[in-house]
């Protein structure tokens, strides 16, 4: 085999990169589970068709065939999933009977789109997304809810604080019907592009194929120029001059979850009218954020309210709300820039020396004793020179070798990074609580 | 949408299935790591070349386009990954100059394999893999220290014990070079299906197309006959009077893995030479696995020494030696016939009652209070008559619900199964430590 390169779009992480990501899963799972989110994870596959009809997303999804299917064989037509909030929609419906509503749900998996691949752009990633989803009927408050789970579940990561950016679709959906625009979602597409084209390129997009006049098009970025970090933004809205029911009812929405967000978590949520969002199937609320001091990797987490995503026909609706954080996106920046490491490329804590390959059981024995302790222990590959065993530690950050002594004399452990070595006991003998366990700390590029 | 249907082959897990499976998978990750193994994920794809190198899979595989690819768009001929072993050692080979070898890895994560779904085989599993890998060479210790690695890892789950039964290729093929067999791996591949076809159908086979004489046929099933707890299976090979010098190397092996297991972990590791592997990569050690009580499942855990799949040309080999769990194998055997379930349905362990909706922000406060004390707790969905909010919890297994007096009393906490309730402070109040968490039970079937 040539040495393999890299497959563009797919990233891999080297050991302690992957400890990194561990232990922000690990962070955002023990978070959710106590705000009592309970873990589901869906198949990689949908049938096409499902993943098909959920909007604007065709051109991006892959197609499964087995290698050596007869050509005569019927296609069973199964696409990877390109979010985790179709699949989840599709289980809801699925298991219904067997779930307890409203059902709060996270879920964290690998999600494939054939895209171009750039700097947070990937054709595989990992989402963790929370979801709230109700039978029949969800309450709003959980719109407000929900930046807040993700805040209290950031907080405590060694990242850049993340700004949570809310809108609400009924206030543009509203604001483009009084203003008399045709193409409502046309219109809503062509303002998500604000931050790929700037206002004078969508203007253009507007006024050309969306076909709105001059004015009409002048108000929609006119709305979308709004941004409070509190109520302010509908005094700014009604200067406007526009009235709506539909408008009314998005404004009161964003009012109660931007209100929310500022009484618990003062600076995380603000109102930003330019929030649109790619998926057809968002009908109220929508959220975006950004990694501060990081805006141009674009939003790191995304979502929204979708009342009408899971139905079966007329007889039952399951609407939902929910949040995906993109992990990968945000893994890609930081380790990528050093922002972020691994105390020591691996687990390891102690690594037990050998003095001679016959003593390898009594060394696996004293592996054993303190393994049961609960430090991470290795013995040494090979029983050369102490210096040589050392050094193997050092390479790897391992803190601690263990020197046994045999029959005669006590074990000793030495710290290799400085130098100093006491008598100690496998039954008695713990690392100081920060050299334990691998942990997660800034990189030596964010000082 | 019409309600979904399962897709056969792709296992999905209700909450509470998929909290025994993370129970699991956190019980592994934990032991990896005290045994000093460090994370690594691959990407889900491979090029399609290197999976269809590796041995006697090709009608498994399954292949990937993006839907809208030009018909005249180069194919990037990519499929994927049907185990962990395959990409693990791309991995190694692309990442090597940036890895501490021996390099100790564990990987959790989902393979995909076209077969025909039945009990115990699906078309999309959990695998959980430990390999070691060394550069140039890997001491043999490595061989005997992996059983011994999973056991520990799987004792503290209440799961029926583990049989680990092991083989050394060395053995079959020097004594089939020994007795003049000519097809050396055609005998192993009919002598791996003796579980499928029986003594009688494996016979048939090796006298006919795989070209053995009678004799021959017959001396190899005398070897996969033999089985033994302790390094008594080297006399009963001795027995069958048939020298060689890659047997006696193959014996030494087993021995040194066989008495290994018996004095670190009784009972757990025993030699048996019928284990041979479907896998060409095996040169040495193969190992399978038992769940006692579930023979007929299957091996659950299987693996083996591979010195050649990692390589650059002539340049540099990456011998390995690995043990694959299938996660979902034996959960879908477990969770199928209620023997393992989940204490609850829910992480939550605290439902705050809502008296009124106007009282959500102070109920939002007091579940954040309990939630800074590592107490999993959610606010009820909505304010309705206490005795349908008390349901909420019961339906789910919730253990609490908390009742806020307002400013003029103290807060109440009832224990939803007792009925008792009391006096409560969020400050100080604490469940008992066996509710606090969900925790995985022997089902009720299991006795």
């Amino acid at each position: 085999m040539e040495r393999p390169r890299p497959l563009s779009g797919y990233p891999e992480w080297l050991p302690d990169e992957q400890m990194v990501e561990q232990h922000l899963l690990d962070t955002l799972r023990a978070k959710f589970e106590l705000h009592g989110f309970v873990p589901v994870e869906t198949r990689a596959v949908e049938p096409l068709e499902q993943l098909l009809s959920k909007g604007e997303t065709d051109k991006e999804i892959y197609v499964l065939r087995r290698l050596h299917a007869a050509d005569d064989e019927e296609e069973p037509g199964l696409g990877l999933r390109f979010d985790l909030t179709v699949p989840f929609a599709r289980y809801v419906l699925e298991h219904a009977g067997k779930l307890a509503f409203p059902l709060r749900r996270y879920q964290i998996q690998k999600v494939w789109r054939g895209e171009r691949p750039q700097e947070g752009r990937y054709r595989e990633f990992t989402q963790a997304d929370i979801d709230v989803i109700g039978e029949g009927r969800l309450p709003f408050h959980y719109d407000a809810e929900l930046p807040l789970v993700l805040h209290d579940a950031l907080t405590p990561l060694p990242i850049p604080p993340l700004q949570i950016q809310v809108s609400n679709r009924k206030i543009a959906e509203g604001f483009y019907r009084a203003v008399g625009i045709p193409d409502v979602s046309g219109t809503l597409r062509a303002v998500d592009k604000l931050d790929k084209l700037g206002e004078a390129g969508v203007y253009q997009l507007l006024t050309g194929p969306v076909g709105c006049s001059e004015q009409q098009a002048q108000a929609c970025l006119d709305l979308a120029r709004i941004t409070s970090p509190d109520d302010a933004f509908v005094d700014h809205v009604r200067a406007l001059g526009v009235r709506d029911p539909l408008l009314d009812q998005g404004l009161d929405e964003l009012v109660q979850v931007v209100e929310t967000g500022r009484q618990l978590a003062p600076g995380s949520v603000i109102a930003n009218l330019r929030i649109a969002r790619g998926f057809d199937y968002y009908t109220g609320t929508v959220y975006e954020s950004v990694l501060i001091g990081h805006e141009q990797l674009g939003s790191v987490c995304s979502g929204g309210r979708y009342d009408n995503l899971a139905s079966t026909g007329d007889q039952r609706t399951y609407p939902g709300v929910g949040l995906s954080i993109g992990i990968t996106r945000i893994l890609g920046r930081l380790l990528g820039r050093n922002l972020l490491r691994a105390s020591r490329q691996t687990p390891t804590c102690v690594l037990v020396a050998l003095p001679t390959e016959s003593e390898r059981p009594r060394c696996n024995q004293l592996a054993a004793a303190l393994r049961a302790r609960g430090i991470p222990v290795e013995v040494a590959p090979e029983p050369v020179k102490y210096g040589k065993q050392i050094r193997h530690a050092q390479r790897r950050g391992i803190p601690y070798v263990w020197f046994p002594q045999g029959e005669s004399g006590k074990d000793e452990v030495r710290d290799i990074r400085s130098g100093d070595q006491q008598p100690a006991d496998p039954q008695h003998w713990l690392p100081p609580e920060n050299d334990l366990r691998v942990t997660i700390v800034p990189g030596h590029d964010a000082g």
